[in-house]
Order: C-alpha cells, then structure tokens, then sequence
C-alpha cells in the first residue's frame, strides 16, 4: 500500500480521479484542485436546486459493509442536491449477500446502472480491491475502510482547516490526539497534511493507541498530551472507541479524559486562535469536553456542513466527464 | 407543560408556527389554519406533480428513535410531493448514534443542510427538548413522544371529523375509548377538540388505563362503554399495546373487546350517522371489530389520507415563509 | 392456482395487465407485449432522464415481507428513472405491523397514495390475496411469493434468452438445473418457456429437490446432469439454499458441486453456443464454479440489466393508462 501503487487506481494518466480510495499518494494538485472545488460549491451545497442538472440521470449507491449514518447521510445529501438518484443500503443488515461475494454485489448493481459507489467496509484495502474489479466508468468513493483510509474526511478536514487559518499549511502546527492507531481518520489527516506541506504534525496518545512509529516518520510524537499544545493552531481530536476498554488499551474512560481528553484548560495551552476539530460521533466527556466541543474555537459542525461540499467536489469530478 | 409554557416554544410572535411540538396550547387561529390548509391540499396530496416546486430544494429529515413505518411513511409521502428532498432514519435500529446525544444528532444534520425534523421520540417532551437546541430557522415536528403528544394525528383526526360533521365542534358530542393513560393520540385529540369548541367529550376505559382526573377535566370519564354511547357522533378508538396485558393492565385480550371492543352491537347504540375513528395500526378482534373497521361508518382509511394533507400544511407552514 | 384462475386476477378484459401475479396463465400476446417493450426500453433503462416524465406523481411501494436487496433495488432503480416516487421497506424488519394484517398494511398505504405494489411475500399466493383486496386503481406487482412465482424474473430471463438465441422459443433447447421444487424462478420460467412454444425444456437435479411429476408435464426431467446436455441452448442454473443440507436434502455442498455444479467441463458438453442464466445472488462453487460464471457464455449480468428494463416495460404497462 505504497503511495505509488495507489496513484494508478485512483488517478487517470491525464491526473484526474478515476476513483478517491486514499489520500495517501493523491497529488497535492489533486487535493488542492478537490479543496478548491469545494470551497465553490459550499454556498449551495446545503441546500437549493442550482446544482440539480449537475448529477441528473446518474446513479450512486452507498454500499456500507460497516453501519455508519452520518457518512452515509452526508453523501446522501450531497448525491441528491446535485440530482442524482441514490440507493442506499447496508449490507451488514441487509440481504445483500446472502454468501455472495461483495464483488458480485458490485457487479450486480453496476449491471443495474450504478455509476458511482461510496464504499464502507471493515477490512484494510477492501474499497481498493472492490474498485479493480468494477468496470472502467464505474467510479468508487472509499467512505472508510478498516483502519485504512478515509479520504472525504480528511479533504474535509483540510478544507475547514483552510477556511480558518488560510492556505499556507507550512505555517501550521496540527496536533492529532487520540486513537491514532485505530483511526482511518489519522491517516488520511496525516497523508493531507504531509501533501499540502504542513511540517509540524504532531501526534500525541498513549502508547497502545499509537501506531508503528514507521508510519510517523516526520512526525513529532508523545504521550503527554500537556507537553505537546504550545504553539498548537489545530487540535484535531479522535473518536475514542469504547471498545478499546475491553480491550484493555484504555484503563477507563474516565482515565482517558483525565490524560487525552480536551478541556478548556488544555486548550488555553495552544495558541489563542487555535480552532478544534472532531470527526464525530463525540464521546462528550470522553475525548473532549462539553465547553470545548460548543465553545467559539469549535470547527465541528464547520466540518460536519464542508462534509456535504467535499463529497460533492468528490463525485463532480468523477462522474461529470 | 401548561399550555403557556409551549406557545413560545411553537408559536412566532405574529402567531405562525415554528415548530410543531403539541396542540395543547395551540391557539384556536392556528389549528384551523392549519386544517383549512390541509383541506385546500387534498386533492393534490395524494399524487401528482403540481405540488414539487413547494419546497424544491429544502431537506427533511425523518428523526425516529422509535420506529414507526406507518407516520414515517406518510410524511415521507407528504415531503416526497412538495419536492423536498427526504432523508430518514430509525435511530432505534441505526448507528446514528454511537453513544451520541440527541443533540448533537439534530445538530450534525442541521450542519449538513436538513431544514425540518419530524422527530418521533420515547420520553414526554423530547421533541420540545430538541427543538430547544435547533437553530432559529430550523423547524421540528413532534411525531409522538412518549405518552405526551402526538399533534399531526390530532390534527388529522379534527380535519376527518370536520369533513364528516361540519365545522361547528360546539355541537359534536365525542367519545374516545381505551388505552388513554397511555396515550399520545388521546391527549392530542382532546386539546384540539376543546379548542375547537367541543362541549361534549367523553372518555371510556377501564380505571387502570384512565389517567389522572386532573387531565380529563371538563369531560364526561366512565367505564361502562355501553352506557355511554347515547348520542354519540364519533367513537374514537385507540390501540390497546398488547403489553398492556403483560403489565396486567388488562385481564385478557378477548375480555378487553368484551368491554371496550366496538363491534356492530355497540355502534348501533350511538347516534345512525355516527363516525368510527382509529388511528391505526388497527388489533382487529381486540379494541374493533372487523364489520365495524371496514363498515360504512368507518372513517380509517380518510384519516390516513386526510394525514398526508394534514402533513403537507404543516411542513408548508413551517418551511414555506 | 390454475391458469384460467389467475388470469382475470392480473388481466382486464382488453388484454391488459392489472396486476402481474404470475406468468402462469399470461397469454402468449401480454407476454411478448411486455418483453418488445423491455427491449425498446433497454437503451435508457440504466441511467438519464429521457423517461422521468412516464411516472412523475405516482407512488410505488416496495413492500417486502420478506428481505431481498437485489429484487428491490431493480425495482427502485425502475421506478426512479421513470420518475415514480418510491418508498422502501421491509416489513420483515420494520415496525409496520405491529400485529397489523397485510391488507390492512396495504390499505394504509393505499390510502396515503401509493399506485403501485411491489410484493414480496413468504407464502405462495400471498401476493394475489393482497391483490383481491386492493382497489380497483392499484396495481400489484409479484416480486417472488414462496416457491409460487417470481414473474419479473422469468420475463427477464425470456429477454435474455431473447436478445441471445432470437424470438423463435420453438427452436430453442433449455435445461433448468438445481432445487426447482423451492424455485418460485423455475416456476415462472417453465410457464414463460411453454407460453413461448419452447418445446423442448429440460428439468435436472436431485429427486428431493424436484417437484412432483404432474408439475413438470411435459418436460424432460433427469438427475444425471452430464446426461442431459447434448443439444442445450440455454442453462438456467438455480440457486442452491444452503439451508437444504441442514434438511437433509442434500448430503454437502461439496457433493452438490460434483453431482450439479456447472463447470467448464460440462458447459463444453452443451452446444458450443451455449448460454449460462443465473438469478443470483450466486453461490460460486456451489451452483457454478467461477470459470463459468465469469466466462463468456454467461449472461448473468445481462440478465440484471434487462431485471431494470423489465420491470419499467410492467410498471409503465400496470400504470401509464
């Protein structure tokens, strides 16, 4: 899962997206061409019918093999506004497969007139290996997989960090605190970050929620989340999973709090301006306190409406040929 | 939950609705409004595309954390023929939330575009709770929570008796049997009749599915069903849960119709042109008997029609400024 | 569930269709009707707008009583690009019966508007009994009822064998292979086959897995799958429930393959020209081993293709009047 044997199966000869799979080896003028596109689309993005003949005829499928609403209604949302026709299910409730294997699912639905699929699934690579067998004009959208990718998150992440601190993104100090290891949001963050130039990325968490430090080559990493905020422009806080309790990598959640968790004392410690992103579902008390989560330095609900945008820039670009 | 207490909540200063939340305080203009409106929409309510360009372009959401297919689907239609665009979920079933508030659901979804939420509830006053948290211009309807309310079946229910019986309530004589205690549609329905001008209400059920005597002020409360059906225009029937038998609430289901079921028998006792309401969905042989369900004076399947109008108004009034 | 029975169920007096129950019984004349209509269809069938006005303003209901994905989505994706409104939902999973009657469900939805009924049901001619209760303006489609009949799926395997073989059936040598004493598929191809003068049908599996004799009346039936090749135009392979090995019906899945899995080898025994059908979802190296069913004489795709060009030809027949 090198970079660069990614680029051929999401990128056309030409640098266009053939399908968005990871952030991970996208070209900074891909993700920045994505970002501004975005940003375009944004004053319509939330609602009207200026965007409605865009999609119009054209088929998108949501195809979760893991449950998630929120990405799902947000590619929803997107979908329509721009006058597509969706077909959302999940497979882990549904029928869908019955023992059929997920490529068969693909096909049929692709046989059905599916032009574009936004993927969910639980197994590292799984959207990649579903999209090297989807036909040349079928487009596929990894709406996370495993531990893996989640590159709408992440273009959506960068697009509110850009918003609030501009386009220069060497000048930035992003800390990501949490459960990296775990996090397909991380590393589509991280992949962003490294690709739109930011040099200071620092990565904070306890040491059994931290990946192989090969994977944060770069990366300024620790475990103590106090010692890490000085200078901080973005605190990009992760969800905390309460399975990893039972799991034994987390002592308790109240614990976590007491270590990880953002409150506004913390927060006092990065720079003033300093704004605060989660990609939610917050465990309010958790990972972050109430007065950060809703206080003035919150992006969260920022990301939740540039999630709508970014997904539109995302299947302008793969099916409006 | 006086009715002071709610007008703010629902109700702008020039008197349009804002949200809606209960028809307990609901101010007498505001209702018939709202049935005239749900009238003058009848005839395209049910199919039909002069309706689409209404509210092209606006989102609503379907919020249930207590599955419903029945008023899901009926406001699904509603929204589905004034163009909005629908999105809906059960949040009983979904991951939406994943250990997230409430709030921070409805606010995630606001974030991404969604205008209107009918929102369907376990507690007393949920929705309201809710609703307390949207943004100015977003607008919630209450789709029943808990025992407390459930507006657009009450609204529904005046709307068919007023195309049964006329205008004038001041003159109907009313009489709602079963489950009241436990009822949402039952508390709907008695605000809206008394603010309609209805003088004669009455109420029958066993005494442990009666509520407090304080909430059935002004009405005629009895046990004896056949004693009380002298005169009657309208016999409005409730659902009897099936748990109610379980919580021993209810000796037997076949001792249940005994007493309070409606067969031919007792409907022949209230007034000839007397009218049979049920909400739906119906236990044939429990609270009604099949001659009387599908009878001519049965008026079930007009109140599910009645409903999608009764829907289209409100979502028009809330969202159409 | 004799022809002449079910015939004046689904057909009006002129010959036209008012419900499609069953391809039992449907003359020969509605049935090509039906499948020249598919075929002109064909071209816009799988995307663009060119057909959105046919349907705009009516209502189709998917109303499962049973999960399938694959049946709803064709019928979804159908309905949406003839600009029909569709609503969605499994009975078997949701709340809409809440000990409701079927009719009952129907009826509720009838009255809030809905045109057209898409059915699946568990028990043979259940969709018919729904349909006997239904108003004279509504249309019920039988997507699969038990082991009776799954007419869209026969008529989209005649267009399939159609497009491939040409129009003249008389010619034409099938063999159908598998559990055809479960198969509602089987029934409805072998009514569609004789109707379309197809004389020389073939019927193969084990001796618990055929239906009685009388059913099969003139056709071929054996359990020597090797044995009845010779001379076959067209195999039409069935899926195997895997829940028939915990019956007893069949020794293991692996025997299964052996005795009636279709692999290259004995494709090779057929006619060079040979078609392979499926109508999934798949069970690889159950039913049909890869090489087979991702050759080149499989027509399983097509057959998914032609499932959305099908049902639009039924549904513009059932409703565009």
């Amino acid at each position: 899962m090198t970079a660069s044997a990614f680029d051929d199966r999401q990128l056309r000869s030409d640098g266009s997206l053939r399908h968005l799979l990871s952030l991970e080896g996208l070209p900074r003028a891909a993700l920045e061409r994505l970002l501004d596109a975005a940003q375009a689309l944004r004053p319509a993005a939330l609602g009207g019918t200026a965007l409605r003949r865009r999609l119009a005829g054209r088929s998108v499928c949501n195809l979760f093999f893991e449950a998630s609403t929120r990405t799902r209604s947000a590619f929803h949302f997107a979908a329509t506004r721009l006058g597509a026709d969706v077909l959302s299910f999940d497979v882990s409730t549904s029928s869908a497969g019955k023992g059929e294997t997920p490529v068969d699912t693909l096909r049929t639905l692709e046989a059905m007139g599916v032009d574009c699929f936004v993927v969910r699934a639980r197994e590292d690579g799984a959207v990649a290996a579903l999209a090297a067998a989807a036909k040349p004009q079928t487009a596929l959208i990894n709406a996370g997989d495993g531990r893996h990718q989640h590159p709408t998150q992440g273009l959506l992440d960068m697009l509110t960090l850009r918003q609030a601190k501009g386009d220069d993104f060497s000048r930035l100090t992003a800390l990501i605190i949490g459960d990296v290891r775990h996090s397909r949001v991380a590393r589509s963050d991280i992949a962003a970050l490294r690709t739109l130039g930011c040099r200071d990325i620092r990565i904070c968490g306890p040491a059994s929620l931290l990946p192989d430090a090969l994977e944060l080559q770069g990366c300024t990493v620790g475990h103590d989340f106090d010692a890490m905020l000085d200078g901080v422009d973005a605190l990009m806080m992760l969800r905390l999973q309460r399975e990893r309790m039972v799991e034994g990598l987390v002592p308790s959640l109240e614990q976590y709090f007491v270590d990880y968790g953002l409150d506004e004392h913390r927060l006092a410690r990065a720079r003033p301006d300093a704004v605060v992103l989660h990609p939610g579902p917050m465990n309010r008390g958790v990972e972050i306190a109430d007065t950060v989560a809703d206080g003035s330095q919150s992006l969260i609900l920022a990301q939740v409406s540039n999630g709508v945008a970014v997904r539109m820039a995302v299947m302008l670009e793969l099916l409006e040929r």
